[in-house]
């Protein structure tokens, strides 16, 4: 979780709640209820917590440790395709050490972009018994500085999640379909490939789906796209409980439209307006406007 | 037409028969027959005028001009997805006056590529009477340099194809669905924005469409992807006759199936293997990708 200081060519908006598990949680619950795990610190408002009270979010391992909430200040430009970080404070971020407790063992679990150590460490307290389907996201920090612990976790995981940037950062292959490929070779047997308004792939053993983004006309800030995308695709995923192909690939539309809910607005405000048949109808819509 | 040298990160091809007319024509022909405007020099190949022969092309307006054919040097790097310009030699191509004679006028008239006071003079021998639909495609130069006078071809046409730099260039609207918005503004009904390995979008005047581009493992050279594309929705659109969105919609996902062939091989050579076959096959894999 994070407090986000957001600039794009829109506006500017200091200070504003995030952070890839606060956007994934939005992104999930208008289809299932989510067990947040996360750290923040003790100058994290209670006016965030009432935010997320507005969800079924489980907030029994939301550890409040002593010290700042994660901050990022970031700034984009025209194209609104790739984000200029200004300035990383990890705060109570860089001790997190999780002890996860739960009434009920999730079946479902997604490691958002975190150090990979800590993606390990919810890892190891979740993995026995064995989880019905784990999903893990990264980024570009960790391939170039955790490489060896992030290959340790893509070998635990049955499906990653990362943009096109990433995945070509982390196989060396500038094509996409080969970069799934050695993704695969990692481990995981699928894995999404998110390419910003360019829309998003998905790779399985021996199929693979293509989804330009749905089209808008106005986007004021791209924060959280890819992070509600994943809260969108795992709450499509654990609702209806088949991680079928065919299904995977509804799951990856539906993201895909939460998604496009997120940029019309700053932050979080535009995931705190819609309901669950504003993505419904924008589905059906996207469904129209993409087959021929 | 054009000679052209290429260089792409998997190989150089000093010299290959190339030009706008050369693979719409190519793109079109797997479904309807092509008579071709178009000027050479003295220096035109006798083996490119075989190439040709191979297609239903009737090349009763090719005029062949004192001086050399239209010559274009061009590197990609390893994006592939924008070329650079290293020479450009207009040769006959600077005084083309086209004095057009058929023996039956066509229906279908695509205006590729090129200075648009020679679109305009095209337009202007078939333009009466009506003609059933009407396509042009343009390039930044003449944006940058000849705006009056595309601005005019352009209230002219039922439908622009260019990619997505060309319209913003055109528009001053970094949004595609904007941009489309201000082309539709200066007199097509229909626009088609064409975003190379991130597919199509498909604009009228109420609906659009998306279509990702066609996934591809190995791309050696993207020259002629366009205008094959073009080739191809138009080949479609002649030999149906049905303007619909619906069978426009079916003649995009044509067009860029034929693309996709196109760019698997140097030049022209993909093209010329393929068969009707090979697309349809294609096509049925692109439904099956890209439906939900």
């Amino acid at each position: 979780m994070a407090i986000d200081s957001l600039e794009t060519p829109f506006g500017k908006r200091p200070r504003v709640f995030g952070g890839s598990a606060t956007y994934f949680s939005f992104g999930a619950t208008f289809l299932t209820p989510v067990a947040l795990a996360a750290v923040v610190g003790k100058d994290f408002p209670e006016e965030y917590r009432r935010v997320l009270k507005e969800r079924p979010i489980d907030l029994a391992n939301l550890e409040v440790a002593d010290g700042e909430t994660f901050f990022w200040r970031g700034k984009y430009g025209l194209d609104l395709n790739s984000a200029q970080t200004l300035e990383t404070r990890l705060n109570v971020l860089a001790d997190f050490n999780p002890k996860l407790a739960f009434k009920k063992k999730p079946d479902y679990l997604f490691l958002a972009n975190v150090d990979p150590v800590i993606q390990g460490r919810v890892l190891d307290q979740l993995a026995k018994p064995r989880l019905k389907f784990v999903a893990a996201d990264t980024m570009n920090f960790w391939i170039a500085n955790k490489l060896k612990e992030l290959r340790k976790v893509i070998s635990r995981v049955d499906c990653l999640v990362l943009n096109d940037g990433e995945a070509r950062q982390l196989t060396g292959e500038s094509n996409l379909i080969r970069a799934a490929q050695r993704v695969k070779e990692m481990g995981p047997s699928r894995v999404v490939i998110k390419k910003g308004e360019h829309g998003v792939l998905l790779f399985d053993e021996d199929s693979f789906f293509a989804l330009p983004a749905y089209p808008l006309e106005s986007v004021f800030d791209p924060t959280g796209a890819g992070d509600s995308f994943a809260g969108g695709m795992m709450g499509y995923l654990a609702s209806t409980g088949d991680l079928g192909f065919q299904n995977f690939k509804k799951a990856i539309a539906w993201g895909s439209v939460v998604a496009s809910f997120t940029v019309e607005d700053f932050g979080l405000e535009a995931l705190r307006k819609i309901r669950l048949p504003d993505i419904k109808e924008r589905l059906a819509i996207f469904r129209k406007i993409s087959t021929f």
